[in-house]
Formats: C-alpha cells, structure tokens, sequence
C-alpha cells in the first residue's frame, strides 16, 4: 500500500478553480491528491485508499491554481510605470528600444533578470511566456534563471530587421541563425522551460525574416508569439507596409506564424471579424492586456466577441507598458474594461464576470502549456496557498473570499507556491 | 536665535509636489523649513537664519504631500471587492445596505472603524473625506477614532429617509435631530475633524430633509457631500422623482446643497453643460471616482471637461465600490480612464497626464480642506516619506521616480506619514 502511493501527496484546503469558464468549482475543506507532478483528484472526504499518505493541512487558506501570464517583456521591467503619457509607437522609440538595448551587455541581463524571475514568482505567476530582446545570450540567461527557478516559461529571443533604431535592429541571417541556436539548445533542456518563436510585430520583421521563422516553427515544432491588432497607427501602419495583404491577420498567416504551431498573439484590440474568425479556427490564443491598452491609450479589446466566437483567450501583464505584474490585478482591470466596453457597445457585448477572468489567469492561459490552470485529473499541480485572514472575516463563501482576494489581496497573501508537484521556494533577486 | 525657531522643524530630502495642475516642482537634495504645522518655505540652500535649526535629513527619499481622498464610505469597508458583477442600484440593495446596517450596533462599528484608519494611515491618504452610516453613535465613534489618529478628516451622518429598504430608512425629524446633535458636539471638537451635511443622494432624501440640511449648513458653516449622476439608472429615476427639475444639480441646488457651503458631490459621469457650468460657478467640488466608476459599469466622468470649465476636481476612492484605498491607485486608473474616454470622444478631450492626476490627489481636493496640499508657504505640513529603493534605480528624474511610485509603489514604500507637522503614528487595527 504504502509503495504504492510513495510518490502522492495530500493537500486540504478551501479550494477553487475552473475546469470551464463557466464553471466556478469550489470545495471547502476538499483535498487534493497528487501524484508527482500532478492532480489525481480532488475529494471531498478522503478515499480509504489514500487514508495512509501524509496530509498536509492549510486549514482556513485557500488553495487556487497558479496564475498565468501570456505576454510579458523581461527587459522592459525596469521601465514598469515609466513614459506611460505616450502611445504605442512613441512609446518605443523613446523608453522601450533604448531600455532592451541594454542587454546586449550580459551584465546588465545579471542585474535585471533575477529581478524579473523574483517578481513572478513573488506574484504567484507559476508559468509565463515571454519576450526576452534580440540578444542571444542575455535571452539564454534567462532561461537558465527560469529553469533554476522552477517555475513554468516560454522565453523567446526576440526578432526584428528593419523600421527600428540602428542601436536594436537585427541582420537577418543573425537573427535567424541565433534563434536557431537557441531552439536546438533549449528545446529540451527542462520539461517546464522552452524557447519560443518570437517575431516582434509586421513592422518591424522582414517578409524573408518571418518566413524563415515560420519555417523554423514547423521543422522543430516551436511555439509561436507575436503581437497583432494593438493601436490604430500601428494597424494603420501595417497596411501601408502590406498593401498586397488584406489584413493584418493574413501576413502572419502567409508565412507559417499564425496557428501554424501553438500560437499566441497578444492585444487584438481592432481585429476584423474576419481574423476573429480565422483565429478560432487556426487555434490562435489572444492574449489580453487591459492594463497596457489603457495606458498606451490603445483602447479595450472586446474580448467577449473572441469568446463567443470560440477563441482561446488568456490575460497579459504586458509589462512594461502593463506596468503590474500581478495577473489578479489584470484580471480586475478585464473585468473594469469589459464594462466599459459593454457601454461602449449599446450593452450588446456582455461584461466579464469575476469567475470568467478567473478562468482566462489560469486555465485560459494555461491551456497554452498543456494540462496546466485547473485541479482536473491529470493536470499539473500548480497551485498558490493564499491566507486571506488580513482581508477580513472569513465567513463568506468561497467564491466571495476568491472574489475580494483578487480585488483587494496582494503578493502579502501568497504562502506558498507549487508548479508541477514542487513547491516553488524565494528565487535570488541578485545574480 | 533659538527661541525665534523654537517651533521650526527641518526636513531634506528629494520633494516633488504640485502648486498648480500644470506645474509639477521638483527638487532635489532640498530642505523644507516647517514652523508648528506648516510650511515656511522650500530651499536649495538653507537660509542663514535656520542654520541653526536641526534638520532631519531623509537622504535618498522622496518627500510628497500626502494624498487626499475626497470620497470614501466608511461602512463599506468590509465589502471590498465583494459583488461587482452588479451596477449601482441592485449592488445598493443587495450588498451595501445590508451592510450599512450592521453599524446601527457601536460593536459591529468598533470591529470595523479602526480597520478603516488604519488602511487610510498605511497607504498614506492623509485627508479625506467619509460617509460614515445613518447611525449617530457609529458616527461620533469614527469621528473621535480620526481625531485621536492625527489623520484630517471630515465625517458625516448619512441622510437617508426615503426609497430605501425598512432596515435602514431614517424617520426624517430623527434624521435632522441627530445630525444636529453630531454638528453642535465636534464642529469645534478638533482642527483636523470636523462634521460634514451628508444627505446620501437625491433619490433617498425627501424634499423637507434636503431643505432642512440645506439650512443647517448655511446655519452652522457646515461643508456638504453627496452624489450626483453616477449611473445611468439613477440619473432616470431622479428624473422621474422630480419631473419638475430641470436637471439633477438644480434640485441640490434649490435645497441649498450646492455649493451654499463648501460642497463635494461625486461621480459626475453624466452632468450636462449647463450642470458643469453651475459647479463651475457655486465653486461645487467634483470627486472623481474612476475605479468605483469601473466597478459599477458606470461609465467615465469627462474629467477634461469639467477642468476646461474651472471646476474643482478631486479624487475618491469611493471604498466599498472602489476596491483600492490607494489614492495612488485612483490617480492611475484616473489616467487610464482618461485614455479611454480621450478615444471615445474622437480625440477631442486630452488625456490626463500623470502629474495633473497627481495634483489632482493632493492639493486638487487638499484645498477643501483650506491651505493643504502642496508644500507652498502657509500650506499645511503633510508629508509622505517614500523610500523607493526597492522599484528599481534611482538614477532618474524626480518626476520620473514619482511616476514609477505611483505606479508601481505601494503602502510598503511608505516610511512616515505627517499631518499638519505631526508625524502620525500607526492607529490600532482594533478598538
């Protein structure tokens, strides 16, 4: 008996999590058995099977799943609340290029990256995908600090060869030449650690560049990030670059990086229907940024239209120009953007509700990464241990406590973080 | 020499702060020279004659006025974060009265209050402005918890004697009486707390009640708050409760709730022209409660508008449908919102920029209060020390340091909080 359970272990709490975005699942004083890395079940009463392993009991805490965050710039961290009276475009060339164009320098990679890893995880964020810059090795500390850390990350060496400043701008063939490193070095050098292609936007990448890169993705089966649809100018600029192309969409689409593998493009704020469309088809996550569309004054992507639709939707810091770092406070600003856009759309579009954001932090994202963002059976034990005790009575229910924890609490309220059956202990915030 | 200065206090350090909305002065390395409780001047170079004069040197911090909440219900402090799926007339009914309820007991008001100054002292709003309950006995308790804090505030006695559940309706000669008895007892009681006329908003306060307040502050001096055009809902239900007004301010107006004394009416989504130009004109404060507005799925109060007209505006957290107590939470989503509403209005309303939000929360709403707000001669000495080492490098501007603190800082990076040259110690969290 007890062999055969050697590798389980038993967590009780108040749990909560959402197999569905309809569905809320809570379970007061549940367990929640693992074996390994993850779930085999979440029980209300313990089966006779499992009386004999070790509980460990957080009483009156709450157990969630791990948040995840679908889009955020590692190098742009030290620039979170800095230039955000601008928009997008400016916004680039005066705070963004200049800041990544420092780690081209290893040594400032040494003194920025743990901050960045540190702060995920201080959060609560247990899996990230990430835009790293155009420096191969800088990019490759990075993962070697995810893969330290345990946490869960995509880290993608960024790709850009023209309409940017002399100082970050890429030859092509290098470009291409040290993604490739890259990919054939980390693709599997850590089960919860990969690269991923990373074209910057249209602008700023080559027709012969992202073509390559498509090629790439297919050939060494890598996931692919991108942004699309974030600001009129950038929209409009796109088509002035394209004129041959009908939509945004379609570019990315011509050449292989567009659902083609696993696929997110984060903002979709003017997206057609017709690229919604497309989107739900080909497989393509929409990574949801609100903060970083407010502060670039970019405007609300009307996400309601991609879920209704059947897109795959997660949420985005998109630090730096979301300047927290915190995907509950994402979650709430979806929620405060939903209804802004639900006035703006003669209450045609329905706002998000608490429990659907919820779902978009965890399992919403999540999906990106496999069986990753709910306690169903099989996937991943990532979860966070939250005492909200601070936050007032806890006499409510637990989708009330869920509801004010994301709203009011902080990192303060995280004991514990797990991914993949491990906890996850305070990673160094200095090289 | 010493005995001139026997009352003068020197701080140095790096200070930021706003005289006007346009001008944010910043300096570094200066020395604010405080004689009791306020402020004498700002200097580079310490004059000669106080070289004498001890001075408390703050290094590397930065040293800021401390914020101003004009809009904050007491009562609702323990439902922060609970029920905003809902707008504001069904988030009334359902969770804020019933809530409001439970401080008709002194003992449930003793559970929750201390909790209430606490959280304004850690996150250094320094003034505000409180809707405490209808309840007489919970309401002396808040104001003598203020006074005994040190923090400024001023506290009404909710009004409220129609259109509102039986737990909670006031018999309207009851109503009057109490707020009288509170008026004659701490209008002098304190230089820092003081009463304030608190009819809660047009639809629950009968014709005779509004009359009767309307008197009592012209009688006794006393300062005004309310609400006015929040939500869509409530501006068509007064509509049809006063068909015979031309618009929602005029009936305040008529009863002597506008501007008749000092007066602050929050919200201000959906005032027309003619509204604007009447607050404009009777000097009416207006709060501006971005993430309450959010909350709610009110909409966006027009901030630009009412600034071009020469309005005073100031910020409110708008505690229980603001979920943040953070005044420097409420300045960024003020800018956030801005954005939006710049879009929505085709561009023609320019956005906020982060140091007018941050005069907006400090000497915006600190001059309800008199000379507060600002570091300018006479002004009231209330500071904030911020110790921002930890959010990154402080080889910056100090507008750019103040950017990064407000939005990224918190609570943590608050080191001292002084009121009217005192340093106020941290309160209870319990009675």
């Amino acid at each position: 008996m007890i062999n055969e359970h050697k590798h389980i272990q038993v967590y009780k709490g108040n749990i909560v999590h959402s197999p569905s975005i309809d569905r809320l699942e809570t379970m007061e004083n549940g367990y929640l058995v693992v074996n390994k890395d993850s779930v085999t079940g979440m029980y209300q009463k313990l089966p006779e099977k499992y009386q004999n392993c070790a509980v460990r009991d957080f009483g009156h805490r709450l157990i969630l799943p791990g948040f995840v965050d679908l889009h955020f710039h590692a190098p742009q961290f030290a620039n979170r609340g800095l230039g955000l009276d601008k928009e997008l475009l400016p916004w680039l060339e005066e705070y963004t290029f200049p800041e990544e164009s420092k780690f081209k320098n290893l040594s400032y990679a040494k003194e920025i990256y743990p901050q960045v890893v540190h702060a995920l995880w201080k959060n609560g964020t247990t899996r990230s995908v990430i835009f790293a810059s155009v420096h191969k090795d800088s990019t490759k500390y990075l993962l070697d600090l995810f893969i330290d850390s345990g946490l869960g990350a995509f880290v993608g060496k960024v790709n850009m060869d023209r309409n940017c400043p002399d100082f970050i701008v890429e030859d092509s063939t290098q470009s291409l030449s040290e993604t490739l490193e890259i990919i054939e070095e980390y693709s599997n050098k850590s089960p919860l650690v990969r690269p991923i292609i990373t074209p910057r936007f249209v602008p700023t990448c080559s027709v012969p560049l992202m073509e390559k890169l498509g090629a790439f993705a297919m050939d060494h089966k890598v996931f692919i990030q991108s942004h699309i649809s974030e600001n009129q100018g950038e929209v409009d600029w796109v088509k002035e670059l394209h004129p041959e192309s009908v939509d945004y969409a379609s570019i990315y689409d011509q050449y292989g990086l567009f659902g083609h593998q696993p696929t997110i493009m984060a903002h979709c704020v003017f997206n057609t229907e017709k690229e919604i469309q497309l989107m739900a088809k080909s497989g393509v996550y929409a990574a949801h940024c609100p903060n970083a569309n407010y502060n670039l004054a970019s405007g609300i992507m009307p996400v309601r239209s991609f879920l209704d639709k059947g897109v795959s939707v997660g949420l985005g810091t998109d630090v730096g120009a979301g300047h927290q770092v915190s995907i509950p406070k994402v979650m709430t600003a979806a929620v405060q953007a939903s209804k802004i856009k639900w006035l703006e759309s003669n209450k045609t579009l329905e706002p998000l509700k608490l429990a659907e954001v919820f779902y978009l932090g965890t399992k919403g994202g999540g999906k990106f990464f496999g069986k990753v963002g709910s306690f169903e059976p099989d996937y991943a034990f990532d979860a966070l241990i939250i005492d909200d005790r601070e936050l007032g009575t806890l006499d409510l229910s637990l989708t009330e406590r869920l509801e004010r924890y994301l709203y009011i609490g902080d990192d303060r309220h995280i004991e514990k973080r797990y991914v993949a059956g491990k906890e996850v202990s305070e990673p160094k915030k200095t090289s």
